[in-house]
């Protein structure tokens, strides 16, 4: 029986947990393959980690050198994330021969494209299983179980802490404030959450899953990542009422000459699958060719559930399982403004005479028709949510149409548009 | 560049659809493969399917021997069904060192242990993707995705059919009868449905989950199917104000000495994944180690979807991903009797004083105790139904129990139980 010999470059939370797992489960491992896979040393560039390794009784280096100029290992496991000096030891282990498991989604998608084509040269692997969704095998299913198939288009939940914030909004009846808040102290969400707020985490994954649907990686800053932290508990109360649910969506659309790719917040149908991801689990839904619709459903972070994925990376690899083949791609990324949807509209207006004709003529002048009308409220003079559901329109004649809007002197503060993704 | 030629055998709904959803997403597949697949030669026992191959422009035989005893075949796809002649058909494709892919669950669920031990013997791959949920990537998934992971708990809906005639019962308030005779008019149905009502495709099914995940191919009679022919719309009612959904369900546990593994319907939380899997959708919930709780959801039948993963088959063989080591286990089935769970139980009962008591006394002479008794309308003397739910209890006792009740000269026609699976 072969041995493959395994190194480990980062000991945190996803670190740990990949030992741990891979001890608990090694004799169900060895019955499933035909290669002895052996973890041969454990590596931080903190030097108080070696007491981890100590208890997971494994040699310990805080040089990751020393792993990847060890001969003997031929995979090298990086899960210290960020992206220097991950993607200097990542380009080091490839060049060396060595094929490399990472969770870096950061890394992925700003080097991705410089990493596979180095990868390819060299005939290594980089397996990426646990960079999109945690634990969710979305990677594999789309790389192998999909291989034959047209994506046509994918709808993900692909960031936990904005998933659990908008679902707690709503089901504690709290702001967004309150709610992150609340989860930043029970460690739910980071204290620095930016990342998962402003949307730049579901989009690191999205370029990923671009690559990987369309062998396409595009230039991070073109595409559009909206937040969740305009989105206000009177939305997603409004949304439900019309049988809607508000998720952080990433979108990947194949058209016909460019590519559709985007993260914002969006309503969709309370009857469509994704509307039950609640909590901080991940979901994909796929739109594809022969295989129709197909949901993806798990944990999309914390280290014990990701280990599976980097650990079902390494076995692959060790087993030669995995050969990723995609091709680069030229596609243009679609610009925004041309992204075509139903809009959630909500303006806060004084309630006299006038205002839903000022209203609806400006959105005439820009050719956007309105599909209802709800306005619950009726104090005059007092300023009342006027909510709207528009036909499709273009994302740039909304944009203006709402600009002018807020201008009206009937109208307070600015106007919300939030997104129908009709699934 | 290698090539790698395929026969197929079968041109019924999924071969036909195999042969045209390769043709159109052949420059998709070249991307992603290094290898060149290219299907030889199709074959059907009914010589008139020659129409079919000349439209897809593809050479014909009505012989299967001629596909497999060709030495330019690499992989043979059978897609005829049934037990004979496609065992000896597959046994000697086999036999001659050629790889199979096959859709066949009623085979594999028969002879999967001989077939899978054969191919092993002559280092032949066995692909079998579009055995279980059609379009959906679970073989995979759980062969390569999860190869890390224990899986604690499979709860499947793999029978597209009755997952059809639960949801449209509820949805249009109408009988089971009423509802099958409108699915079979429609197509959705088919005439000879006992497979599917009798939830034995469902359990050809889950024996080949029950292989993949624990390494044990069941006795298939001896385990545990009961169909859905029972479950009237009043179940599904008072389920659904008890904020529960009956499913048929398809479970394997793994427990200390003995596996679990049965079909039968449930009445599952209407807040779980599983319950708003709707239509003829399939999917698979997975309690798993480290990975926690993942879903796998998509279309489980038809011709086009099913094709998907019939290629991803082929094309995963012939760029030799895919290789399945799994040893066979020796593990004891648990009896159906030892099953514990809480039950729904409904009984139809006279609506006059004492009755109640007289049900509770045989049920506390079992141990069994009551969670919540629900009896809606009360008229004297007609006979009315008392819903109960249980604690936890054997299925030994309960049973022992309903036959008891049954004999009371208070209680009319057989007493309705139906197992809660706490998801």
């Amino acid at each position: 029986m072969s041995v493959k010999k395994v190194g480990i470059i980062g000991l945190g939370n996803v670190g740990e947990a990949v030992v741990r797992s891979f001890k608990k489960n090694s004799s169900l491992i060895a019955k499933r393959t035909s290669v002895k896979v052996q973890i041969a040393k454990v590596c931080d560039l903190n030097k108080a980690k070696a007491k981890v390794a100590k208890s997971l009784k494994l040699p310990f280096s805080s040089n990751p050198y020393e792993l990847i100029d060890d001969p003997q290992i031929d995979i090298i496991v990086e899960l210290i994330g960020g992206i220097e000096p991950a993607n200097t030891l990542i380009t080091k282990a490839i060049k060396s021969g060595k094929s490399v498991v990472t969770a870096n989604k950061a890394l992925l998608a700003q080097k991705g494209k410089q990493l596979f084509s180095l990868a390819k040269s060299k005939k290594a692997c980089i397996g990426f299983e646990a960079s999109v969704c945690g634990a969710i095998p979305i990677i594999r299913s789309i790389s192998a179980g999909l291989i034959g198939c047209q994506v046509k288009r994918i709808d993900g939940i692909l960031n936990g802490t904005t998933n659990y914030i908008l679902d707690k909004m709503e089901k504690d009846n709290s702001d967004f404030a309150q709610v992150l808040s609340e989860a930043q102290k029970r460690g739910l969400a980071e204290q620095k959450s930016d990342l998962d707020i402003k949307g730049i985490d579901a989009l690191h994954k999205l370029c990923i899953l671009s690559y990987l649907c369309y062998g396409v990686w595009p230039s991070l800053k073109k595409v559009y990542a909206e937040g969740i932290s305009k989105i206000s508990l009177l939305d997603i109360l409004y949304a439900k009422e019309l049988n809607y649910k508000i998720k952080l969506l990433a979108i990947a659309k194949k058209e016909k000459n460019s590519i559709d790719l985007r993260v914002h917040p969006a309503l969709i149908s309370s009857e469509h699958p994704l509307s039950g991801v609640s909590l901080a689990y991940n979901a994909v839904f796929l739109d594809t060719q022969p295989a129709g619709q197909l949901l993806f459903y798990g944990e999309g972070a914390g280290g014990v559930p990701t280990s599976s994925s980097v650990i079902s990376d390494i076995v692959n690899i060790a087993c030669e399982h995995q050969r990723l083949a995609r091709k680069e791609e030229k596609l243009p990324l679609k610009n925004i403004k041309d992204v075509k949807a139903r809009y959630y509209m909500r303006v806060m207006a004084q309630d006299h005479p006038g205002v839903l004709a000022k209203v609806s003529e400006i959105l005439a002048s820009f050719k956007i028709s309105i599909a209802s009308v709800n306005q619950k409220e009726k104090e005059q003079n007092k300023v009342v949510p006027v909510v709207m559901i528009t036909h499709e329109v273009k994302e740039g004649s909304i944009r203006k149409a709402v600009a002018k809007i807020d201008k009206l002197s009937v109208i307070k503060g600015p106007s919300q548009i939030i997104r129908i993704e009709d699934l």
